[in-house]
């Protein structure tokens, strides 16, 4: 887990802000669930992998004293937002509207091994409609998306779109059997990293069949010759979402869409469309989502469609840094010191002026000023951004430092 | 722990943003700790009573395993934003600008039993000049706060402001012990509540003689009858900020900054200057702070200036929502409607439409129109504040339907 710096969570702030902003400007609101669930909601709700990387939450007081060994914990640290999403839309369904519109951001937690870039804890960034079983919503999850990465200046994206149930029909057209499926496509997810001849020797090395693993394979390859998808629905995806392009050009963004039959996406849950976002230059995707119908109900009792897109903030937030413009956003705001000479009885004037400067949009500091390293504490002020100032003095006067800011401004 | 509606969550979006953005302009940046730290971290860190309601995390793995019986759990989630400010401004200290000015918002946890108005998860807003010896910390501190608040449409605030060390003067003048000095005091924080004989009465109960406890009660009373506090020091950080009261005015605010000698504050690890910010008409206070010069420097080995004020951020929602303007402050964003009839195969035209409104500030929902029900999902918009809206059809051609949405919208 980390702790951020000043300057890195500027950055968050800024990108989650811009992101909020589209989202909410395609009708989506913020909802939150706390970090914290019973642990029986987090066991067996479909989350893979991920169940084995809760962190459990010790019983308190007579609780504990009166659990067996084996019933420690009956809490736990949510590890996505997709699974108390449901519950929260089970619980509180009454006063939803529906089609619901949610925007979830914030922090999840896995008890992986710490590594490089990977973090026990992390932000997720999802956008979910429930209730809406028309192809409108995924048309609607991916333009938001775009439109949110293009806000936050990635300027060259590749949005690929698939369907579960193409992905079935060939795995079962092959010869594979129901249960191969999600293994099968697992496989065939490594096809941008391995390629076509990698996931052949890997599936026969499984002990598949040749001929199966061959027909698949040149189905696939097949399908993805071709200009449109045998699904007519996700073809109108695709299509509707080209509409924007010309929209996206003119906002200065290169965006291409396409139907991918080799993308798969991890999560088993899928029921129809699945899309992906990656930026040119950018290995990994950056967003991720789809269409889950037979989730949300579970919690209910009763099927409601339901369909989400997920940015990966973190993934986000690197390439930012590495674009590393960061620090331009916030150029343009003027920075004011105000150094106040330790014998200064009459506060006013200096906090007057403050006052004003911050009114109009300034960010303003006051402090006493170091009479004893006067050259280390303007130094540091004109490193920190502070491009004007005034020393004032016990009699409420004061000198004008700017110009001696402003010389002493890194270049 | 608690689910929060979208219009929950749109008070609190609206109430932090505001609160950022006056801090900001004070120059105070925010920081971020993860929600989780090493039980060390928060075990024996001045925390106090709150100690005892961590929510303490399972080892995992052959860490568990190997544990003893009375160490399962090695991590537990921060009961405060102070604990883990501490270990954070030592652990980044070479990174962090001196005087370091930050704001942290976030999430605490603190296992307490369940009832009305608490919760076992909810949110800190603190700010904390680390490093500033100079009472221009406490003055700058409670002035942002006062901005903060009057941002967030508080129009009458008290600001009370005393000092640890009149307080532990007068309590020794008076005849008490070192080690009464805490528990006296927090009977005299009581003062609010139940009065001198109240007070005098918790006093006697617990043994004191009478002739300290009168002496004690009389020379608070004493103190609190004077025009300002024995504290030069104090008197100074009341003036400035009464400088303020002028700008005050101008926005809308009647706010009442004095010194009261009956002020305590529960923590044990204040040194200096503590204050407290209530909204009239309201009992309880919804922000309080202090210099706590003895803490941060704790856990980096040498000694460090330190002063803080949180927001009660549940108490001030409460207030907000209590108010029940949160709704009028969405006010003015045009939300449009475009409904999509079952069969259009061009939505060119409609999502040319919704990008247009957008790029212009609307919020625009996209769905199906409901042919079977459309009565029902006019009105459901209407309620949700759609004011305008088209019906797409097949042909890309469209209805208007804004003034049927503004004809059916509540009154």
């Amino acid at each position: 887990m980390r702790d951020l710096l000043p300057g890195q969570v500027a950055t968050r702030d800024w990108a989650s802000a811009r992101i909020l902003d589209v989202y909410a400007s395609y009708g989506f609101t913020r909802i939150e669930t706390p970090a914290v669930e019973n642990l029986n909601v987090l066991v067996g709700a479909q989350g893979g992998e991920n169940e084995k990387l809760i962190f459990k939450i010790l019983k308190r007081g007579e609780k504990l004293a009166a659990s067996d060994a084996g019933e420690q914990a009956d809490l736990g640290l949510r590890f996505d937002l997709t699974v108390p999403l449901a519950r929260y839309y089970a619980h509180l369904n009454a006063a939803l509207r529906e089609p619901l519109r949610a925007i979830q951001i914030g922090p999840v937690w896995r008890a992986e091994q710490p590594q490089k870039g990977r973090y026990r804890q992390f932000t997720q960034c999802d956008i979910d409609i429930l209730g809406l079983a028309s192809p409108l919503a995924e048309v609607e999850l991916i333009r938001a998306t775009v439109d949110a990465l293009v806000a936050v200046t990635l300027s060259s994206l590749v949005v690929r779109v698939n369907d579960r149930r193409i992905l079935i029909a060939l795995v079962q057209a092959a010869g594979f059997s129901d249960e191969d499926a999600m293994p099968v496509l697992i496989a065939l997810d490594k096809m941008d990293k391995i390629g076509a001849a990698g996931v052949s020797k890997e599936l026969l090395g499984r002990g598949y069949p040749d001929a199966i693993v061959t027909k698949f394979l040149a189905s696939v390859e097949e399908m993805a010759g071709r200009a449109s998808s045998p699904e007519p629905s996700l073809d109108w995806i695709v299509n509707a979402c080209r509409g924007d392009q010309a929209a996206w050009t003119r906002a200065g963004a290169q965006v291409d869409v396409r139907f991918d039959p080799t993308l798969v996406r991890g999560m088993g849950y899928y029921t129809g469309p699945i899309f992906e976002i990656a930026a040119s230059g950018y290995p990994s995707s950056i967003a991720g989502g789809g269409r889950y119908d037979d989730m949300i109900g579970r919690f209910l009792g009763r099927p409601v469609p339901a369909c989400g897109f997920s940015i990966g903030f973190e993934r986000l937030v690197e390439i930012l840094e590495e674009k590393g413009d960061a620090g331009a956003r916030d150029a343009g705001r003027k920075k004011v010191a105000i150094l106040v000479e330790p014998g200064a009885n009459d506060l006013a004037p200096a906090l007057a002026y403050a006052r004003a400067e911050r009114a109009s949009g300034g960010i303003v500091i006051v402090e006493p000023r170091n009479a004893k390293n006067a050259g280390k504490q303007i130094y540091q002020l004109a490193v920190d951004g502070f491009r004007e100032g005034r020393v004032y003095k016990a009699d409420g006067s004061y000198d004008d430092i700017g110009a001696l800011l402003r010389e002493k401004a890194p270049a």
